[in-house]
């Protein structure tokens, strides 16, 4: 099946800056895709740091397992991903796939397998031959390019419609630091995370345990607020390295001042990357924000916020363009957070649809269908308990979805 | 739209026996639906009491909070039913409708409105028309008919293609008693409950506290098992009455051996018309039963076997007829809940697809493909870590799903 690009997609490819200390090079295993790339190894710089986060489904990949494992060790010096074919539910065999491929890059990397990061996207379930894999890092290894950010991004794409990529400066000091990244996922996408993998990276010099701080953090506000179809996938990935280039005095945690800027400036590309990734949710035709203000906490409002995102009901209403309350304040009531039926108001693209748990005495339908023709849908509920807000993204639910995931085979 | 007939209805409705002490009536109030009734009355004998279960969506409509404050007097003599439009979100309107139906019914009926109970169900956030109601209420209460279990079972209907009902017959010591009962749903359905009403009427003699026991236990193994889209409906009621005509000598608790034969019965009946539900399911070409065994609990067991039932990309396959089996595991692992990865195994139609958490080595695809051009789907998994067993069943996820729900206003 060949799909069309999603109408949702940004009109272009980001110039992903240069980043000293990461290289790129990306060849065609054989394993699966003809007439593109599927493998991709990223070198880092000596001294790179490193911090992931992973799915929390509990039926991970081999890769997964294999770079929990690692993280604790904060150094990276490899990175290996193929398109495809998953690493998952593989047994014995998957495990020894992982381990083969860390020791091949390894040693063509000069560096220890644990130093050597793993990920794998594709479908599930079937061995992956490993051997198609080894037998091309060789010449990608040659093939290092400090440019090769963008086919880095086209080459671990599955049933993605278009390359997702970031990139913004920040200051760290008087260091000026660049943040990259690119990202692939369009379906089995629900927090925690999406059949999502994300690789950013930067020349920032940054402690590992620091990295991960602030990753994790940026994550639940980012990748987090993802959904296309509540399925979680097995292999969910978010990584970022740190080359340590900028030559920046390396702060020593990450709640300081000093790395505020560097904080936001994560935040946006991961952000970014992550609406990008529901703008290409498996036949997306809107892409939909949620926002949620007045719950107990941000925690409730954000489980709120995903309850909406993930309703069926809702997101077959926008798709056929109907600003049908209802099913909203029913996926409110579905969350089983605290609201206040009798005083929550709602509002899609800005106009007050209800009020006090009823219909706005004030609304015309006609007020919001020119919203709801256009490809970019907002609601936002206030559920009148407290102060907690959020956001979620997500798109909806059609025809293409069914398509996609039903008639794969015909 | 009109709806063609599920491919997986029953072939007949089922002669529902007439039971002494409940008396039905219908008819068209004009608020929605043309050419059919819309409006049910049901009388109750004199000390019949009544047992129910709600939504466990924290916004329910006005009915339910009214028939959840009566419930603790435990005596019903009427229930007023109305479909096409719900009474949800309709702020201190809707709940004048539900005092004013309940006082116009109680006053036919010569009772108290606190005996009256009271379900609705359609579109939710739109005014109800009372007077439509309640003008047609002395014509109904004209019209009460020990045979109306079937026009009854018709008339509370929505985007449902069938009637659904079901009966059986149990002994309490040496009475024989009846059981028969009715139901409606088929989208906006999930667990705890669904847009599902479902109406159980028998001629024992049971003390309420008694049956809201037995009930509310039923419905976990009945009811809680359905989904069609994880969507948890505002309006879910289901309601139990027992008139106490058959004069068996009341039992005392709900734990004993002289309900033994009742509580079967009685689950027998729920199941009956939860699985009518599925089948019903909007959109669905293919019933899906989920068993899950070698889960810590069978409270473990049945989230993980929602998990999977509620799965857009589980149900999607199975529209494919796909046996896409990591997509299965994907949905185990992402219940949450304990299972062993590397011990789990999954049979699809009885032939054993994953062994040990990978594909088992005898498995090939032909075996199974007779069972996925089926309409009668069965999924088992052994998640292998302990005794705890749960059955969900759900329906798979068609472009008549999409049509119902997105495309209900070209």
């Amino acid at each position: 099946m060949t799909l069309k690009k999603s109408p949702l997609a940004p009109a272009t490819f980001p110039d992903l800056p240069e980043i000293a200390g990461v290289r790129f090079a990306c060849g065609n295993s054989g394993m699966r895709y003809k007439g593109r790339d599927d493998v991709m190894l990223a070198e880092f710089a000596p001294g790179t740091t490193v911090a992931g986060v992973f799915t929390k489904n509990t039926m991970p990949g081999a890769p997964v397992d294999w770079d929990r494992k690692i993280l604790s060790i904060g150094i990276a010096r490899g990175l290996v991903v193929n398109a495809g074919i998953a690493n998952v539910f593989t047994g014995a065999a998957g495990l020894k796939t992982v381990e083969d491929t860390a020791t091949a890059a390894a040693q063509l990397l000069n560096a220890p397998p644990e130093h050597i990061y793993i990920a794998s996207t594709g479908v599930i379930g079937e061995p992956v031959p490993t051997e198609k894999i080894t037998n091309l890092l060789p010449r990608l290894a040659e093939d290092l390019s400090i440019d090769g950010g963008k086919s880095a991004a086209n080459c671990i794409l599955t049933t993605d419609t278009f390359a997702k990529g970031a990139a913004a400066t920040a200051k760290i000091g008087e260091k000026e630091v660049m943040i990259a990244g690119f990202a692939k996922g369009s379906g089995m996408i629900a927090p925690d995370m999406a059949t999502m993998l994300a690789f950013l990276y930067t020349d920032a010099a940054i402690p590992a345990d620091v990295l991960q701080q602030m990753l994790s953090e940026a994550n639940e506000k980012s990748f987090n607020c993802v959904t296309v179809d509540s399925d979680t996938s097995t292999s969910d990935s978010v990584l970022l390295f740190a080359t340590g280039r900028a030559e920046n005095g390396p702060p020593v945690d990450a709640s300081g001042e000093s790395l505020a800027n560097f904080k936001k400036a994560l935040l946006e590309v991961m952000t970014d990357l992550a609406q990008q990734v529901a703008r290409d949710g498996e036949g997306a035709s809107k892409f939909i924000t949620v926002k949620v203000t007045g719950a107990e906490s941000d925690s409730a409002a954000k489980t709120i916020a995903l309850a909406i995102a993930n309703s069926p009901l809702v997101k077959t209403a926008i798709a056929g363009e109907d600003a049908n309350w209802g099913r909203v304040i029913m996926a409110v009531g579905k969350s089983g957070e605290k609201a206040n039926r009798d005083k929550m108001n709602l509002k899609i693209g800005g106009v007050l649809i209800a009020e006090n748990g009823s219909r706005a005495p004030s609304y015309q339908e006609t007020a919001v269908t020119p919203h709801m023709k256009g490809q970019e849908i907002e609601l936002e509920v206030d559920v009148a308990v407290g102060n907690g807000s959020a956001f979620a993204w997500t798109c909806d639910l059609t025809h293409g979805y069914i398509e996609i995931n039903a008639d794969y085979r015909s």
